[in-house]
């Protein structure tokens, strides 16, 4: 359980429960009743990261979020606002206890607008459902992460969600036009628009996406669409050994003049773990390491010219084979083995850590050498994986078996301490999409300047001077 | 004459200046020199936005700036950031007199770090050169505006600028990856790095990117590069009307699933002015309208696939002739109509002001026909032209011959409520690329809510407490 006292807040007294279920109707708060708010503690960060709410509250508009957030500042009560609870970094933990605000019910879509390319939705809708939604109409929404089959797009704008295409397409960010935010004083305000390029003003848009809800709960997003490439592929590559895989990643990013939607890296624990789970078996998935690259774009000619310009790239560099899936039945069997590693690690071992490391691209090769070491150095299996081609890796640690929870409480920092520091030596940072939460909160020091954080603490001093809305997040005031 | 007086600061004593030349060395200090100070009294933008500062400085590092600033703090002393004073909305121009500071000699490309495809340059660097300098890599900086030649990387990330390829590659911001920071309280902080993805704290590079030298001075850019583009061509549309012509970009934007690097218009006033500012022809000059549209990639094959399909778009909406330029004299020629069409306009009549109109990408041909109705209803001239793909429209209002400068002081307030009434109606905004500045500041609230100005008050003073850096840009505190 992890509860946070730094500050404090009011209980949440049945007067005021009455107040909130005046506000949303009675049937939109769940309190007292541990079963139902059982759910609200936690996200799916592997770990220790629960901490029960005092109330749930699910309202359905701008409005009752904003009569909710007064209240709250009146009554100083936490909010923790919260999304599909994927998150990978507890930040929809309620660590202060107090109200978790979900917006599980603000999941329409508001407007598909073919004209502008753009398309209007609450924070509710699942990401996945957008690209569903609007395929129809040859669009494409290219910001979605990995979890979009259950990820809300409220989480992914909040996170500043990273995806498997973000490569050529870039993040979350790069495609969030507009928001209506609920402000952490609970005022109502439309920050940018159905517009392309706007300089009209700060850019507050960009300061939203990404500040983990402790800036404002957004209540209207608008997203710019992408005309929807009609022609996919695949190549999936072997390499002999980590090394010989992650370092031709650079070389396929700056040496061919293509650039591809992802370059995925998996290593041979990785793709074991997930054939074993998904029952599938890839070729020679007892390589050292694999590439996932993909492609994609509108005509089939140029696709076929780009992938094998790449397969040249990686034969150059070591690769033992080279197999193209330019179908979608075998590009989503070999995209179902990378989306499920993660899945398939919890079940080998409960008791691990997830890091998000993010360096310079060409900083890759040396940061996955460096793991490596760390991996000899304590004897913990370390599965890599992520999205190579960002400088973006997902490095689990999974607790040794002859380790007890009390060694393995211990053993975390002292190996964290280790993977930070390779971070700071590689100007790299803690998190690449997955947040920092109240997960890497304690470690943000170790990677950036007193003074940067003091930056941060400046501007959500300014934004929420009651400290109101998820506190304790990515720092402490 | 522009000099504010809303608030107060203290006179620059000669003592004042005696520190501020042992910060940077005497001969980087211009005081009680009328002739020299006078170029830092304004930029580019037409009207009478000029305002004499007390002394202009000219540091080389950041640690002077550093010292610069705090010695402002502590005497209340007013900095106006200037790079190349190339700026469209006096956000250069030292309306509060004071300290110039220009960012001219840090001129020093850093590094080209060709493993990340990223360039390190110093603000006072010409964007142009930033491209002449890596062509040999094959590598290409996407972000810069039409003032290339002239203008530094410094104001355009400032400014967060756009250009001519911006339907394409996005504006400044998409290219900022890190920035070194002198803080309006003199603190050096770095801000990102040399990172694609990080979500480790709010992002506070693109807070800093368009604030307008408010929030800070850049002294270190980190820029993403592209690969370079190893074909381009461009399509000269020719259109009957300015309707006609206009109303082809969304179908081009949604039609042909191809994004054109470029779809610029210019109705006939402009290509008529331009063509012989520059003593060129071009084919049909006196038709209505044309669209200039560029694309550009790896493959001739491609290209020619592309402008053929979006040839076929225009043809269909109606254009008169498509011309394709291929080769790079030809292209250069056309280009060049385009770029000049502002010097050129600035020759007609002095007495002038250009808007900088963004609307929604679909909402461009109301927003003409709107322009063309008061350009009628005044009977002023408005030539357009600008960057249609993107909602950006480059409207200069010309004064009457038979109005006098008094009667044109009147009327500019009036015409301009016309057209800001317009850009509210379409949910646009004043400015898509060159900033309030000084210029705008007053129209702000009659596009924006006072909620959102609010919240950048919010922010400007958390940073700057003294209001010391730029005050009175964008809005008042």
């Amino acid at each position: 359980m992890l509860k946070e006292t730094r500050y404090s807040y009011n209980e949440l007294t049945l007067e005021l429960v009455q107040n909130l279920k005046a506000i949303v109707g009675e049937q939109y708060v769940i309190y007292d009743d541990v079963e139902r708010l059982e759910q609200f503690s936690h996200d799916e960060t592997p770990g220790d990261y629960v901490s029960m709410p005092a109330a749930a509250i699910r309202p359905r508009t701008a409005e009752e979020i904003a009569a909710i957030i007064k209240l709250a500042n009146r009554e100083n009560i936490p909010i923790t606002p919260r999304g599909a609870g994927s998150g990978l970094s507890g930040g929809a933990v309620p660590i202060y206890g107090g109200l978790v605000l979900s917006v599980d019910r603000m999941n329409s879509i508001l407007e598909v607008d073919r004209d502008n390319m753009m398309i209007e939705v609450e924070p509710g809708v699942v990401a996945n459902d957008i690209n569903e939604h609007i395929e129809p109409f040859n669009l494409f929404y290219a910001g979605y992460p990995m979890s979009l089959e259950t990820c809300f797009i409220g989480g992914n704008v909040a996170e500043n969600a990273g995806g498997g295409k973000a490569v050529k397409y870039g993040v979350t960010s790069r495609y969030v036009l507009g928001l209506e935010v609920v402000t952490p004083t609970g005022e109502i305000i439309e920050l940018g628009g159905k517009l392309v390029k706007d300089v009209t003003g700060y850019n507050m848009v960009q300061l939203m996406v990404g500040s983990e809800g402790t800036l404002g709960i957004f209540t209207k997003i608008i997203l710019k669409l992408l005309p929807l490439p009609k022609i996919q592929a695949d190549l999936l590559c072997l390499f002999k050994t980590s090394d010989d895989a992650i370092s031709a990643v650079p070389k396929i990013m700056t040496g061919g003049g293509v650039i591809p939607t992802s370059i995925e890296f998996m290593d041979s624990h990785s793709v074991q773990a997930a054939c074993e789970y998904l029952n599938e078996s890839l070729p020679y998935e007892d390589c050292g390491a694999m590439l996932l690259i993909s492609v994609d774009g509108m005509d089939r000619d140029v696709i076929e010219e780009q992938y094998i310009t790449i397969g040249k790239f990686c034969q150059e560099a070591g690769a033992i084979e080279v197999y193209v899936a330019d179908n979608p039945s075998t590009s989503e069997r070999i995209w179902k083995v990378r989306r499920n590693i993660a899945e398939a690690f919890s079940l080998i071992e409960k008791r691990q850590f997830n890091d998000d490391i993010v360096v310079p691209p060409a900083s890759i090769p040396a940061a996955i050498a460096k793991l490596e070491e760390i991996s000899a150095k304590y004897q913990v299996q370390i599965p890599c994986f992520g999205h190579a081609g960002d400088g973006n890796i997902h490095a689990r640690v999974l607790c040794r078996k002859d380790w007890d929870d009390k060694k393995w409480a211990a053993m975390q920092p002292v190996i964290l301490k280790d993977m930070y520091q390779m971070i700071r030596e590689q100007g790299g940072r803690l998190s690449g999409e997955h947040g920092v939460g109240c997960k890497r909160k304690k470690y943000l020091n170790q990677v950036v300047s007193e003074e940067y954080i003091n930056m941060l603490r400046t501007v959500k001093r300014a934004f929420d001077p009651n400290n109101i809305l998820n506190p304790g997040k990515i720092f402490d005031v």
